[in-house]
Parts: C-alpha cells; sequence; structure tokens
C-alpha cells in the first residue's frame, strides 16, 4: 500500500508517519520508484502498536523505543524481554532496590513469584504503601480477593502466548496489559455505580 | 495536636500544610494562643486524603479541590455526589457526549446500569476504541469475564457503604477507587508473570 493508505488504516497523519521513519522506529517501505514506497501489513502493525501507546496511553516517545528495540532485539529469554517490555509501560515508580518486603510478603502469600527485577513488584510495593499510610485494608483477606480475580483474568490472557514467538508475544504482551487496564478500571469503576445505584432504589 | 505533629503523623511538610489552609483546602485550626493552633482527628484524615490525591495518585490541585468541595458542600443526592467525585479522578477522557453507543451495547450485555453521565461510561467507550483500533478483541465473551472479576470485587467494596453518610462515602469511595486501582493492575501484571514463568519451567 502507499504511505496515504497506510495513514489512512492507521488513523496515523502521513507527517507523523514519515516522522516515525526519520527516527528509526518504523522501517522504510519498499521503493516502488524514485518518488514511491510501498508498505505492508507489518507497518501497518507496527504503527498500530505506536498509535496505541502513545495516543491512548500517552507513552513518552522513549519508552515507545524502549519496546520497540525489544521486539527488534529480543533478551536471550522470553521471560527477560516480556518483563521489560510491560515495564516500559506506567506506573512509573522508583525501582532500585533489591528486595520489597511489603510486595514479597503479599506476593508470597498469593502463590505467585516473587521477581524483585521485575517492575510490578515494585509497583505493588509502592501501591501497598500508599494503601498503609491512608489507612486503608492490605490484610491477606483483602488481597486474596484481589489477587484470586487477577489469576482468573491472567489465565485466560496469557492461554495464547504459549502458541507465539518471542516477537509476537512481545506485542501482545504489551498492548494487552496497556489497553485491557482502562477497560478493567471503568468496568469495576461500573460495577461500583452499578451496585450503589439499585440500593438506592434506582 | 500542633501543626508540628500534623505534618509528621501525615508525612506533609509544615509548609504545604500551611498551603493547603491558605487555598481553603484544609480548615484552620483552633486558635489555642496568639501564635498558637489546635488541629484533631478531622484535620489529619483530611490530609491524608489530600496527599493520597496528589502524591500517590498525582492529581492535579484543582481536581483535588473538586473533590473537597463535593465533601463539604455535596450534591442533593448521593449518588450525584458519588459519581461526581470518582469522576475527578483519572483518566481524564472527552466526556461532552449525550449517548456512548459502544460502551452502552458494553453495559447493557453486562446488566449493569447504562448513566451516560457517570464518568466511566465515558472511559470505557474510549477504552474500547482504542482496542478496536489496535485490532484487540472487545466481544461479549471477553467482558463477560471482566465484567464479571469486577463485579464481584467491587461487591465487597460497596458493601461498607450502606452504612455511611455521605461525608464519610466520599472519601471512602475516592480512596478505595483510587489507591486499590494500582494493587489491581499490579497483580494482574504479577499474574501474567506468575503463569508465565511456571509455564517457562522456573
Amino acid at each position: 500500500m502507499r504511505i496515504s493508505e497506510l495513514s489512512e488504516r492507521s488513523g496515523v497523519p502521513v507527517a507523523t508517519v514519515k516522522y516515525y521513519i526519520r527516527e528509526g522506529m518504523l522501517p522504510r517501505g519498499v521503493a516502488s520508484s524514485a518518488t514511491r514506497a510501498e508498505y505492508d501489513d507489518e507497518h501497518l502493525a507496527r504503527l498500530k502498536l505506536i498509535a496505541a501507546l502513545t495516543d491512548v496511553r500517552g507513552l513518552p516517545l522513549a519508552r515507545v523505543r524502549d519496546i520497540l528495540s525489544l521486539i527488534d532485539k529480543p533478551a536471550p529469554d522470553a521471560m527477560t524481554t516480556l518483563g521489560r517490555a510491560v515495564g516500559a509501560l506506567p506506573p512509573y515508580v522508583d525501582a532500585d532496590r533489591d528486595d520489597y518486603p511489603r510486595a514479597r510478603t503479599a506476593i508470597t502469600s498469593l502463590g505467585f513469584t516473587y521477581d524483585p527485577e521485575f517492575s510490578a513488584v515494585a509497583q505493588l510495593d509502592e501501591a501497598l504503601g500508599a494503601l498503609e499510610a491512608a489507612g486503608l485494608d492490605a490484610g491477606p483477606e483483602t488481597l486474596r480477593r484481589y489477587g484470586d480475580a487477577m489469576r482468573s483474568i491472567a489465565a485466560a490472557e496469557v492461554a495464547p502466548v504459549a502458541g507465539m514467538s518471542v516477537d509476537q508475544a512481545v506485542p501482545y504482551a504489551v498492548l494487552g496489559t496497556a489497553l485491557y487496564e482502562p477497560v478493567i478500571l471503568a468496568l469495576r469503576r461500573l460495577a461500583h455505580h452499578h451496585l450503589l445505584a439499585a440500593a438506592d432504589g434506582r
């Protein structure tokens, strides 16, 4: 397809597509004449990935670049690659410690794998600290409730990864993590609203 | 308690406490002499609320002010007050339409209450649009999975609201929405990581 069609199908303006090409984030098209280049479905998929991360989730370009380089040059093992790619997504919290005792206790009690290198460990630690500071409950029973719900959601989400190569798994994990998060949070708020409205007799 | 103790117990610097008082976000203490004022547990609770919203969730002060005014001057009915207070939390999406067909279909299929005035409706609509643009599944079965998980979490969360007055319910709903969201998302990522690590034979 021509750049105009690529732009139309991705919803990304032509000038922005050209910018991504100049910045090395999107491969050049194949020259079909001196002034024309052809783009394919891989260009389209990559452009949609960039658009989803920048427009929808508002990621800084530097973070999007990190994710793209993990797709282009994955780390030696798949878990490290996936962990780093998901780690490029917000929230960005200080993650310079060797151990996160608050998160460790929670993760161990849920029977999850505790790996302080994985970004979500520091994120959980910070989130639990905020609950503690605000005097909100983060006891084992409460954590179990959230952990069980997330484990059942996650099981369905990771199932397709078994059949994927690393360069398929990274965009799947990054997009799946980033784009379902707002859905999950909106549905939680809607469930609250529904239950309160029902109790309110509406 | 003195302002120094208030600062220590809330973790908010004295200068910032004074700023919140000047801005009318925190009531003045009761003067106990020409140079001293006494603060009580209500000041402390309010300060913790402000700190949780600004520091932990990074809310702009204008949004925090909106939440505080809803506590001080609630709307005539509790549902409207709660809806507006939760609506002051991110994500901030365009919410100027009368109807959100994409969200309406999803919400109706889940059996939730569709109220286009409630901010999470526009948030869900935008999130579903992003899934569609990225070519990710948002079919009824997938939505049902997320909806069921959130409904079961939400049921436990709203239960205590039944015994609360509006001025107790607003901080509870706002803090509970804002501060458990990062916990939920971190646990989802940790569940992915655990399941993939287990499949990877670690």
